[in-house]
């Protein structure tokens, strides 16, 4: 626009980077931050500039942390012999929230996917391969349900068979409070492989 | 979150009371900003800091400028007898972005409210009364079609009458690409009382 702030462009075309930001959301966020005042201006960009100078990668688990190594691998009261196995941190949060895991966590840090040049060397496989010790039974592998999800699951499923230790992966099917006829072919698929006995 | 990190925590409630960020698109963009690196962060922090330290009111028109007055109140081709009244900043922005006005603008700061006790002092009213003088032909009062939008409208067309000037409200109507059954009652009635001639 002709007439408006170099600033204000500056810091809308900023947002317009962010996942989920379009122009017009930029723009209202913009005019927000100048209406109501310095002080939340300021705090935001504070909150911003700290992400990188205070929170950082765990080097036991990948998750992000403020000390490492995090919070749930120093909790003596998790269970060390369960690592779930994860794509990114997000998916963390997300396993975390439903309260239902008490074990520890590897995150992986992406997919397998031969097409963009990401190999194992990209992930923290070696790392995951590293903290494999007899006192572990179970590695559950919650990689996304995708191509390159399941690529993953099942290259990690081959190099930890050789040390006999109990791989699972988190079940497919469908969504809870989902209907059948609106889940595609490979999910209902997968639903129908998956099915397990029901106990009476 | 039990484990989540505190800088993490903070940022996403600051980004929660950004307007139209919930809870799940603020989480997405402070991961966002954690795995694009430390310079994109840095520079939309800049960005949010230099808002309050750049930006400031126009002391003619209160639109928001980095130098005062501001670039539509300096222009000489702008046409300084029609003054066109708005409500906000974000306005201004949407006028001229159509490029079909091409007149000067005075920002009021918001509307009259009486129930939220918002009198004539809490707006730039005195000062538009400041900038009449003889040489202005039109007042066009683009105040939002909203009760609080019609009231403002009708305190300054009362305001403005004794100058004899001529002053003009945006048209209200159904939508460009609307149709008539979507609209509400009130909408359809303006359109109805609105109505121009059809020029042959």
């Amino acid at each position: 626009l002709e007439y408006s702030s170099r600033t204000l462009e500056l810091l809308i075309e900023a947002l317009c980077r962010l996942p989920g930001i379009g122009a017009k959301s930029a723009q209202r966020i913009a005019l927000h931050l100048i209406q109501e005042g310095k002080g939340e201006a300021e705090q935001l960009a504070q909150a911003i500039l700290d992400l990188h100078n205070k929170v950082s990668s765990c080097s036991i688990c990948f998750n992000l942390t403020e000390e490492d190594p995090c919070a749930i691998c120093r909790d003596p009261k998790r269970d060390e012999s369960r690592i779930c196995v994860l794509e990114e941190p997000k998916d963390l949060l997300a396993i975390e929230r439903t309260g239902i895991f008490r074990g520890k966590y590897h995150v992986l840090g992406g997919v397998l996917s031969p097409l963009d040049g990401i190999g194992e060397s990209h992930l923290h496989i070696q790392e995951l391969m590293k903290r494999m010790h007899p006192g572990i039974s179970e590695i559950i592998i919650a990689t996304n349900p995708t191509v390159e999800g399941e690529l993953t699951a099942a290259y990690l499923a081959r190099l930890l068979k050789p040390l006999s230790v109990k791989v699972t992966r988190i079940a497919r099917g469908i969504p809870y409070g989902g209907s059948l006829e609106f889940n595609d072919m490979v999910t209902l698929s997968k639903a129908m492989e998956g099915r397990l006995e029901v106990e009476s």
